[in-house]
Order: C-alpha cells, then structure tokens, then sequence
C-alpha cells in the first residue's frame, strides 16, 4: 500500500497526492515510513513563500505567477496556508476561483490548508504537504499565507525566499516595522501599484532596508506591480529568480536549508515527547485540578508543581 | 527580597512593578514562589483585548479609552504586546508618544513588551505581567497588540473581553473570515469612521454576525469611532462594559476564565517538560545529528527516531 501511494505520488497522479495530502491535513494516521522513503525526492523544488497583510491581491500575484512560470514550462505546486476558521471546517475556497484556471494543467497542484481548529500542527502539516508537491516533481512550490497571523512565520520557516506583498497605503514606517514583515522578508513586492503612493513606498522601503542591510547580508528587493492587470509580472519572476541565485551564491540559501532541516526535527523531537507524556491518565489528573471556579484560587504555577510532583511520585 | 518586592506591587510602586516586569521580559530569574503569592490579588481587574490589522488606530483608541476611565476614577494598566523586531532589540515605543500623557499618572501603568526571538515564551509573559498589573490594584488591564502575528491569538487568549478594531477599508467579507477575528472577537469596532465605507462595513459586519450566531451565544457588538478626533469613545466605553455584564450573566466570562486557567498549566507543565527533556547532552546529539548538509539527506523524521531510541537506550 506504502509503496503504491508513493508510486503515485512521484508519477503525479494527481487523485493519490489530493488523498494523500487529506491524510495529512486531517491528521489521519499518515504513515511516517512513506514521509521517510519519500524524502530523498523533496529536494529538487524550489520554495517560495508569497506572504504580507490581507487585502494585498496575493492569491492574484500567485494566479499570476503560476501563468509565468508555466509559459517558461515549469511545474508548480501551490499550498495555501489558512490558520483560521474552524466556521467553515477548512479553509476559503472563494478566492481560490481565480486560480481554477489551472484545474485540468497536470502541471500544476493548488490545495488549500486549513487549521481546523490545530494551529500548532498547521506548520508541520503545512512543510509535510510542500514536500508531497516536491516529490512529485514540481519544479516551484508556492506558499501563500492567507489573512493574519501565525502563517507569515511559519511559512518564511518552510521556504527558500520569502516575498512580502503589501500595497501603496501600507506606507506607515511604524507599521511596517511593528508588522514584524521586516525580518521575515527576502523580497518585497508593492501591488496594487497604479494606486497613490506606490512609488514613495518603494523609495521609503529601499532606504529603511539599506538602514538596515548588515555588511555580508543581501538587501531584499523591492518591485511594483498590478497583479490584477498582468504588470510587473515578468519582471517580478526574473528578479526573484535572480534573486535567490544571489542568495544562492552567498550560502544564504544553504545556512536556510540547514536551519530548516533542525527546526523540523527539533519539533518533531518535542511532538513526541509531549504525545508519550500525555497519557490518559494525566489528561485527567490535569482536568481534575482545574475543572472548577474554586481551582483558580490556586496559582497556574502551583498546579503545575503538584501535577509534575505526583507524576514523579507515582 | 520576595516580600519586599511583593509589598512594592501590592503598594503600586511604579519603580518597583517597572523592574520586576523587566525581570519577566528578559527571562531573568523570576521567582516563582512570588508569582504564586501574588496570584490572589489578581483576580479583581478586568482584562480587555485590544487587536486588529496594523494601520486601524489602535493606540489611539487606547490612549484615548484610558482618558475616558480615568474620569470614572478608573486605574489603568496596559501591556502593548510586540511580536516583533529583534531590530530594534526591544519593543517599539514610537508610536507610545500619544500614551505620554499619562507618564506622571499614578494610576496608569504602560509597558510595551517586546518577544526578543523568544515568541513562545511572549504569551506567557504577557499574562504573568498582566497580572502584575492587576495585583498591583488597576481597575482595568488591557492588553494591545503590536502589529500582525501570534500575538492577536495570545491576547484573546489571555483576556476577558477582546475587541478587534477595524477600519472601512476592512471592508472585504473574504479577508475578514480568513483573518481569523471573527472568532476571536468579542466586540467590534470600526475606528477611522470618519472615512467612507465605515457604515456599510458596520452593516455587513452585523448581518455576518448574525448569520454565524448560535443559539445560547452573545452577538458581538459593531461600533463606530474616530479616536483621533475622540468621538464615539464615550459610547464605546459604555457598551463594553455592558457587554461585559451580559457576558457574566450568560456565563461566558467564567467559562473563559476557566479555560484560560486550564490552557496556563497545560502550557507551564509542557515548559517544564521540556526544559528537562533539553539536557546539553541532547542538544549536543541535536546538533550532531543536524550540521552538515550531508544531514539533509536524512528524513526528519529519521533522524527524530533515532534521537529519541538512543535516548531511551541509554
């Protein structure tokens, strides 16, 4: 069965990678041997995370760049990341119309993630699926983060350059900073561009990153668009192409890889132990010193010393 | 030392509560023996949630909302939670300029609180001075969010009431839904009214709402402000605390009470688990096992099995 899946999966039979990854969005017993026999297939794919606040026309840059990358013949994998909503028991498909276009391309793999209530699992899960995409031969693997929150970090965590798409009125300074998109960015991209402003946000965004840019560092670029119109497009593609060969050539992209590769295990390290320690028995014992208004009188520092002392204990 | 520093709490010495939440802030040796015997004089302030997107005016609401309580001879504690910025090495206080005002107020106690890399442990902190804060006798504490992130997720988590501030150009049905506030949101409010589109989006945002109520659940309240111009502050200040009372009445507020309570050891005994778990001796097998390229060639996965079998066998 193992190894059928995992035929499937690196043929690009595109009914086994939307099963398989359901498996993985919804928790279901997925089998770590595959993941580990899949592994050695997950490095040829290049990643991109595609980032920034909402309302910033992401999901049409992607739409995009996926018609780009396919006219120069490569092959796209998209997972789009959705930490919210457990109101519609996964994640929004309204925006995703603008990407059906590439429904019957067997070139091209778009699935949304959602949370389903699990966003500590969502960074893991999310990385797992990148790496589905990648075995099956997908030459680029996009990650879109959708609306706020948790998804811009752990995306900029799964991938090989991370672009932050904001738009002309994202022009505060303060809030660029405070929006923590700064340190997470390896690209910026400034959408909506035929609106005002969109030229002195680029000129300001240069100059706090030069402000910024550490002497072996590389500066990320910044690039205007219309994603709604098609323009900038061309060029974006070039540029971040270009951009990660420059990334390449100064071990940035290696130093990532690398960091990358220990923050999954050192998870992964953690999730097991924290499954081995929660026993039935505990979750009780938990449950029980905290079920009533009355266990509130006692400290959240005090319940813990007794819960781990009875545990050492017997 | 403990009891001095406690008593120094209890007294609302600012000089005192100012170091010991530098202590919190900078993991600095925090003696939790003190914690524990402060946790029964914590339990009187109410905890308000300030977030929403960057840009929505948020401090100025606050900023604005302390002036309104401190005519009802309310005390006022505020935490301003950044995700952000290694940067800056500390949160931002640019825009904390307006907070100024209050610098000489006694009953006003503003910190912003910055993650330093350690975004895990921001939650944590954030609770533990928040109820410095209380302990030392505020009224209200409320807790505001810095940017984009986690930290909108850690706030409501943290508080008794959270209200997500919008502005009209919120407007996209789409983006609030994968934003994640509606689940989060106890009360809304539409700041920067004095723009177009802040009625319809008043409007939809209540018809949205309603459509997702359920039976036995409280509707979250829509208001409209132009904080900078200090209109509607009056009004929303006097809904919140409505709602707040309705909250009890219905059950929620005890409900959430609890939860937080339960969710605070949960997270405390994981710490705890965890900071066991990571002896140098393991890390040191961590980083053997992650540091070359060669590495990347091994599922993490596989190199998670074999980390944790050799620790178990010797």
């Amino acid at each position: 069965m193992t190894n059928s899946i995992l035929e499937g999966i690196l043929e690009n039979d595109h009914r086994i990678l939307s099963r398989f990854i359901s498996q993985i969005e919804f928790n279901n017993a997925v089998s770590e041997d595959l993941l580990i026999e899949m592994h050695q297939y997950t490095h040829k794919a290049i990643r991109i995370g595609i980032t920034g606040p909402p309302g910033a026309g992401k999901s049409t840059l992607v739409d995009q760049l996926i018609q780009v990358l396919r006219e120069d013949n490569k092959s796209v994998g998209v997972v789009a990341v959705d930490p919210t909503s457990p109101f519609s028991g996964g994640a929004l498909l309204g925006d995703r119309v603008r990407m059906n276009r590439f429904i019957w391309d067997e070139n091209v793999f778009i699935r949304s993630m959602g949370s389903h209530g699990d966003l500590g699992g969502l960074a893991k899960k999310t990385q797992d699926v990148g790496d589905v995409l990648a075995a099956s031969g997908k030459d680029i693997v996009i990650y879109e983060t959708v609306g706020v929150g948790q998804g811009e970090h752990d995306v900029a965590k799964a991938v090989d350059i991370t672009v932050v798409v904001l738009v002309p009125e994202s022009g505060d300074e303060i809030q660029l900073m405070k929006a923590g998109l700064i340190e997470i960015a390896d690209f910026f991209v400034i959408n909506k561009s035929d609106r005002d402003g969109a030229g002195r946000l680029a000129t300001m965004l240069r100059s706090i990153l030069h402000s910024f840019s550490k002497e072996d560092s590389v500066c990320p670029p910044v690039m205007n668009t219309v994603a709604a119109k098609g323009e900038g497009i061309y060029e974006f593609k070039k540029e971040l192409m270009s951009h990660l060969d420059v990334m390449k050539e100064k071990g940035i992209y290696e130093e990532k890889l690398l960091q990358r590769h220990r923050d999954r295990v050192h998870t992964l390290v953690q999730e097991r132990l924290l499954n081995e320690f929660w026993t039935s028995e505990r979750m009780k014992h938990l449950e029980a010193q905290t079920e009533s208004l009355d266990s509130i009188k006692s400290s959240p520092y005090e319940i813990t010393h007794s819960l781990l002392d009875v545990n050492n204990g017997g």
